[in-house]
């Protein structure tokens, strides 16, 4: 049998599908800074020679932003579009890396093998674990286990500014394929595999609120001068009531309750929440009174505060009355929350709480929808089996706490359901310093992502 | 009379005077940044050969921070100490400087020449209006007014940490002089010189609140986590109540109410609140309610926000539920509160606020209790009238919102009463970008002070 062959492929040939994620880890393609627009490229170019060495037809088509690639191969059925972003978060704080984040290293943990640096697990080894399956799959069979669509896209850590105009612009192109592959989320736990069924949206809103028309001296203005870094605390501590839940007019509106049924199949999948917490150095769950860890982070919206900047924040002290306070607050939405009625209302109240002489700038970073997959395809629970079958535990059907807006894209855009499937573990530490993904993810993965075309493509 | 030859020499050798501080200006001595270690104490030995060459025995002696200037001259009665400080505060934002910060130059503006630079008002300038008073009476006369002590610190900008210790180790060289004279406050304004006879007191308190154990991923574990950015904010805002008032306990215990008669002299001040704050872009007093805006930065304690900071503070947008949030906050005191039991009060409030899972690190910047002198010595009329015979309108004692502690340490330590005389204008931009101090700041301050020597020599 041919699937035997391929993941005796995979497994021969790890070393060399290692280093060729080694190399497109070193590049540093951090979307955000314009800093490393030219890395971005080079990603993007390295991804296609890698798809042309497959004998895919791909290219970088360039954006207003950083180039999507788009390659086409295969014959037969299902038609699917895989989906992988590559680019990556920022570094800072660089000091807490313990190792230099581009230049990535295999370590031994006490949980196994890890390979460190950012992109790891976010989404650069995730996205090469489809496509080293098709490598090894191609080199076994001399063939494509069906048709295959590659979509990788450049600014997924930017809220994907070029994806809408890039969809709506590749329509026909694009919504050929019958479901999209998104390989950019997590098992749920170390011994069982994930499907994705639901994932939050996110609003991302700047904002900055001037007093003073300059710094002040706050012993000679303070007492009379108003200063903005009081008003912007003020502002954030009212986002949440002292339930944890968010005070920002009509913010519940489109919250579903959990449904029975989901319920159960959460209850059994035995998650603890202590382990969860103490993972991250915590133990008390801290978001709305009366929900389980699961539904805080999986089926309830949240408000968080990503950053916040006012005054001098250097050494020692200065005891300057600033002029300005600013800070980055995101929401992560479910159900039918619209992010474009809920970001007008929280500017609202923002304006509405400003005290005299004090004025607001705001800045929009992302406004996308939670999205809620239908299971119905048969492709789903194929693909449940399949992965049940490389793994300790059974497949599970699980909610995400991320967004992955482009879920959204493709239904509204392209009419194409989205199958989330990926190997990351909440450990990965993903945005932040030391980024990791077990070599275990990497390499089940990729015979994950085999047994899984194998499943959908009989 | 030698007054008015010693008047005249300052008038002539104005362009030389310039010069000398235009070369102290350049000396970034920025005290607070270890960065600027080397130019502290390049400051210190520019100051030392400045008094040599007016045949003042100085040296600059070491301290574990900073050097302190001191110098010893001339006989009779009274006995001064003059104090200044050669440091400088911090120049961020760069951005926001029209001209380098440490390139001195004189502008023509629409209210007069003014020498734009960091240090200018605070306090090089201020500095050199005494040390060049002294340099003319020395060249007309050939003698000195009076026995003066000087003493130079370099640590002022970072609450003076050497100072308490320097003064008891020095106390018998130290304790000698009659009274001090403190050359670092303002004019009332442009027409009205001012000597200020109460100063507030400073607490300075670094915060650092840490949650998580890393920074995290708001998708992952946004509802869940508990976010120290939002526990910062809820600990700031609950700072002040409604009416304005500092919530510390204990906070205001030894504030006392304006006597009738000082509340009378502030009145005849003829001071407009309207324009104070609308020099820089306010139209509201934003202090505690029902006071007048002199009495919020004269006579009333306050607490601000001087930094404040947390997760992602760059350019774009990233999804960081940050482990830590930090904070800079200041109190100024009046009257006899206690410094010490108000940051005790303050560290005990914080650590009650904090939830679960949430930790909080405190680090001292600055303790000094208000100042409040008495004006009974006769110095304070004599100069009061020297003033008022120099400046367009008859000087006025004031209060000042500033915290100047070396006041509180020379009665403490020493036994020395202090007389703050200066030229400032509240437009100054102390620690601000652009700072400035006006020719006319400098060349009467001058004046002034030769005028203040004989008044009280006599």
């Amino acid at each position: 049998m041919s699937l035997d062959a391929i993941l005796a492929r995979i497994d021969a040939e790890l070393e060399t599908s290692l280093d060729r994620l080694m190399t497109f880890l070193r590049i540093p393609s951090i979307s955000t800074d314009p800093a490393y627009k030219a890395d971005c490229q080079s990603a993007a170019d390295w991804l296609v020679a890698e798809l042309a060495s497959l004998g895919v037809e791909a290219e970088a088509r360039p954006t207003p932003g950083h180039p999507m690639v788009v390659g086409h191969v295969g014959e037969g059925s299902p038609h699917v579009l895989f989906y992988g972003h590559y680019d990556v978060q920022p570094v800072d704080p660089l000091n807490l890396w313990n190792t230099p984040p581009f230049e990535p290293v295999i370590q031994d943990t006490p949980n196994g093998k890890v390979i460190r640096g950012r992109g790891t697990a976010d989404d650069k080894g995730q996205l090469m674990t489809f496509v080293e399956a098709c490598r090894a799959w191609k080199a076994v069979t001399g063939e494509w286990p069906c048709r295959v669509t590659f979509l990788f896209e450049g600014e997924e850590e930017t809220g994907s500014p070029s994806l809408i105009p890039f969809l709506e612009a590749n329509k026909e192109e694009l919504s050929q394929p019958d479901i999209a592959l998104i390989c950019d989320t997590s098992r749920f736990d170390k011994d069982t595999p994930a499907i994705v069924t639901s994932l939050r949206g996110l609003v991302g809103e700047g904002i900055v609120i001037t007093g003073p028309d300059r710094d002040l001296h706050s012993g000679y203005y303070g007492g009379a001068a108003i200063n903005p870094a009081r008003v912007l605390a003020r502002i954030i501590a009212a986002l949440h009531d002292d339930e944890g839940r968010v005070t920002v007019p009509g913010f519940y509106d489109g919250v579903p309750e959990l449904t029975d049924e989901i319920r159960a199949q959460w209850d059994a999948l035995g998650f603890d929440a202590e382990d969860f917490l103490a993972a991250v150095g915590l133990s008390v769950p801290a978001g709305e009174t009366g929900r389980s860890v699961l539904e805080q982070v999986w089926s309830r919206p949240t408000c968080e505060v990503n950053g916040m900047s006012s005054g001098y924040t250097g050494d020692g002290f200065k005891t300057v009355l600033p002029s300005q306070a600013s800070a980055k607050i995101s929401f992560r939405l479910v159900g039918t929350q619209d992010p474009l009625a809920i970001r007008e209302s929280f500017r609202k109240m923002v304006t509405e709480m400003l005290p005299a002489d004090c004025k607001v700038a705001f800045h929009d970073h992302s406004a996308s929808p939670a999205s809620v997959m239908s299971t119905k395809n048969p492709v789903f629970e194929a693909a449940r089996t399949a992965l049940s079958d490389e793994w300790p535990r059974e497949a599970a059907f699980i909610g995400g706490g991320g967004s992955i807006p482009i879920a959204g894209h493709f239904k509204e855009i392209l009419g194409l359901d989205s199958m989330l499937i990926g190997f990351g573990l909440d450990d990965d530490a993903l945005h932040s310093p030391n980024e990791k993904y077990d070599l275990e993810s990497f390499h089940k993965g990729t015979r994950s992502w085999a047994r899984v075309l194998d499943a959908i493509s009989r």
